[in-house]
């Protein structure tokens, strides 16, 4: 279900730069192809990929080369789990903050450079219905390969705001009535003492730096997820996870049956 | 702290096999060195790592070889992010059902097969304390590589319980009165509504295939996450963070200031 999210947010303008976005995987690439507003520039499906994807869609049109698996394998990374499906398409428009509605929740990513993490943080914030991903214009990996096969199609679900300054984006956002949560190991307030509520921008540091410190000034609370084990930081994804479901999963308010 | 934690089990016997462990990285190598569970076999560095794990870890005593980084990468994987640090070793020796404690927490994987999901895993319960992870003899990745890697130095700390069929080891557990706990979106009861509480075993299946039937019949409880946005499913490390957090997390009791 593309584009019919109340994100409260809608899209402008074209794609901020020309590059190509290489999508590979059953899930990336059908919820590419699924999605209206993602321009399409070519399609290669083994022919079992092919069978499989109007077996499980349908509802999807779409017109593919078909070629065989090592002929998709020389395009991608050695050892991408293709799966018999490559897409090639324009890149996504990106959101401005202004665009985002006034019961908004997003994440922002400071400096998170690792397209793993932000591929599966991707998946993650589009799990959890989260509006739009703040990233900024430097160091932070394009939405393509590797970060796509992560995000597992939740590339095509949340939105990216791409700001020059994060902390700048924070001012912004604080004059607009949203809280401002930064997620740190060294934060002052542990996670679970964190009220929900909306509108809300939870803040992401990379592994091992964490939050720069004008990021930091910039949020109006950095909370901390105080782990009791050995090892004393989750991978950033999962610390997302955690935080997305403290703040807004289930595990947020009163359990009341099949809530 | 390797080896000081009250998982209530004791170590025993020799490693099941004789494999060699491979660990590269920081977190992978500077855990295994702390282990006195861990023997080592070898230990490259390169002049940099050696100054960095005396400053880091000065209570540590090593003596490695010195090497250029190049001559580490060329026995790793070709993206394997190294950072100068290489070790081989023996495997841990694995735990029996047996040296559960009765306040046991733990996870099982039912199949997970990509050594980075259970690596990611690995570090999640090293992060919350779980006390062992049983997987099962087949379809389980090793522990060594781009697994270790992603455990991030996890390995050291969650000991590992492998057993030949997993539903049989669940149906031992639950006549000691472990809560048996599945995670799967089919599951009927939502995780908000599972309440906390020891012992207990957290089982995961893989991603896609989900539990498998027998593994289902066995569990007490099989809960799932409900996700409110358009991709329905977490990354299993992801879900497994959840699943810890709302069952035994500080967002598992009621807020009191700095708990």
């Amino acid at each position: 279900m593309p584009g019919t999210r109340s994100a409260g947010a809608r899209m402008r303008g074209a794609p901020a730069d020309g590059h190509e976005v290489v999508l590979y995987g059953f899930h990336p690439v059908a919820e590419a192809l699924a999605n209206p507003r993602r321009r399409i520039r070519r399609l290669l499906l083994t022919e079992n990929a092919a069978v499989r994807l109007r077996t499980e869609h349908p509802e999807l049109a779409f017109e593919p080369e078909i070629v065989r698996a090592d002929a998709i394998s020389r395009l991608v990374e050695a050892d991408a789990v293709h799966q018999g499906f490559y897409l090639e398409a324009d890149p996504l428009p990106s959101l401005d903050l202004d665009d985002l509605g006034p019961d908004a929740l997003v994440l922002a990513l400071d400096q998170i450079t690792d397209p793993h993490n932000v591929g599966a943080i991707t998946r993650t914030a589009a799990a959890f219905g989260v509006d739009a991903i703040i990233t900024t214009n430097r160091h932070s990996p394009s939405a393509t390969g590797v970060l796509a096969k992560a995000a597992s199609g939740g590339l095509e679900h949340v939105p990216v705001v791409s700001v020059r300054n994060l902390s700048d984006a924070l001012i912004v956002l604080g004059k607009r009535g949203f809280r401002r949560i930064g997620l740190d190991s060294e934060g002052d307030t542990p996670l679970g003492a964190v009220p929900p509520g909306r509108p809300a921008v939870v803040v992401l540091g990379a592994e091992g730096r964490g939050l720069r410190q004008r990021t930091r000034d910039n949020c109006d609370v950095v909370a901390r997820l105080d782990m009791p084990g050995a090892v004393k930081s989750l991978n950033v994804s999962n610390a997302a996870a955690v935080a997305l479901y403290a703040l807004c999963g289930p595990g947020s308010e009163p359990v009341s049956g099949d809530a």
